[in-house]
């Protein structure tokens, strides 16, 4: 049995609180976090606290607070036995202080509140300096998810900005995709089989090779067209850096 | 039973006529391609000529050739009885030229040599300027999808700019993402679950509430360490114009 105090009631808090609460071998014994409000969804099913010099003992504590706050909690766990774990994409293992035993626990998804998540398929990273810790790490990690890996603070690093590329960046495509079909009353969910299919692809072609489009085939007309059907300068500025760079990439293999 | 004519040999001409081919109403009599090595892949199936005044009459000839190549076409079309309709995204109905009888029928999806799709959830956007044309149209429509959509040249126009936009640049973010991986040694399937959840989400979300990350919470010390990071001009580019944007775009909601 692994004990668990979590600190932290934002979405990855609650999302780990709930598949951890799913898995025998894994106690959860209190939730932390300055907010009462935002500790009230914890309240019924676990001991929670407000006051961060009453953090309970236990195997592992996670750190599930947005970026900057990690700093702000860790020294409340300094004198603690066991193994603090952040679970950020982007804060090196380092910046949790002079933990005796630190590790980062990063499950690399987007949780969005009320939304279930299959954590079989999260891949979740994990990092320690110390042999026994990542052991832990690992055993903890994988009643959760089949897909564990063990990547260091400057690989996380690029993993969470690839993320920015691949989801926050993607979802303002869809964002501008939305808008066009608003704009010419269409419905957007015309589009999602295209966007299901683009990303199906993936399972069995790289990205290289899947590239379609005007860019790519240097169809200047089309897209001179289709920057002048755009009636925003923003979403032209984008369309035409990105076909610029679609073109130069394969430019070459024309 | 519907009889067709199939001029085109690419990737949305064997897509068609293979999923044509498992329908009992539908009955292809030839196909048409100027390329007889392109041709080879129909010869055993169904008759086929690579000579364009060899068109023998059917219901509806359907002209799956690349845009440019349309208006060639279409004049070996002029004198037969049938319905002509194109498959393009973005050549007007119109640019058929004077048919008796014209359409379209626009497959919305994103077709790959040696890949099986799913017709039942294809859009297929049909247009014709008669009554009965477009009830002929919808009918063969319905035979593959559930998804029959009636679509003006202008609102296909814009369609295919938002295809542009959810597919061609998406999958270029794709290619970024993917590059950033290997440079770090990281395989792309870790990012994977995160990009088929960022489009799930879709589903139930407007991509417009679906937005997180550095640029939507103006975090301006994770942008620049991500900018630094990046050791390629143009991913600093595309990094710089869309954190911008989607920053304009949320900022006063902050």
């Amino acid at each position: 049995m692994i004990s668990i105090v979590l600190l932290g009631t934002g979405n990855v808090a609650k999302h780990l609180f709930n598949a951890f609460g799913r898995i025998r071998e894994v106690n959860i014994l209190q939730v932390l976090g300055r907010d009462e409000d935002h500790l009230s969804y914890f309240k019924e099913k676990v001991a929670t606290a407000s006051d961060f010099t009453k953090i309970m003992d236990s195997d592992i504590y996670i750190i599930a607070v947005s970026d900057d706050a990690i700093s702000k909690v860790a020294p409340f766990l300094q004198q603690k036995k066991g193994l603090v774990a952040h679970t950020s994409g982007s804060v090196p293992l380092k910046s949790l202080g002079r933990q005796k035993s630190r590790g980062v626990f990063y499950p690399l998804q987007s949780f969005s509140e009320g939304r279930t998540i299959d954590f079989k398929k999260v891949p979740i990273c994990i990092e320690a300096e110390d042999k026994n810790d990542l052991a832990l790490l690992k055993k903890l990690a994988q009643f959760l998810s089949l897909e564990v890996h063990e990547i260091s603070s400057d690989q996380r690093k690029s993993l969470h900005l690839a993320a920015v590329f691949v989801n926050n960046f993607t979802n303002y495509l869809f964002t501008i995709g939305h808008n066009i079909c608003k704009d010419n009353n269409l419905p957007f969910s015309i589009l999602t089989p295209l966007i299901k299919e683009t990303v199906n692809k993936l399972d069995y072609l790289p990205p290289d090779d899947a590239q379609t489009g005007p860019a790519k085939r240097n169809d200047a007309k089309t897209m001179e067209r289709h920057i002048n059907q755009l009636n925003n300068k923003n979403y032209q500025d984008i369309y035409s850096l990105l076909s610029k760079l679609i073109g130069e990439k394969y430019g070459q293999k024309l």
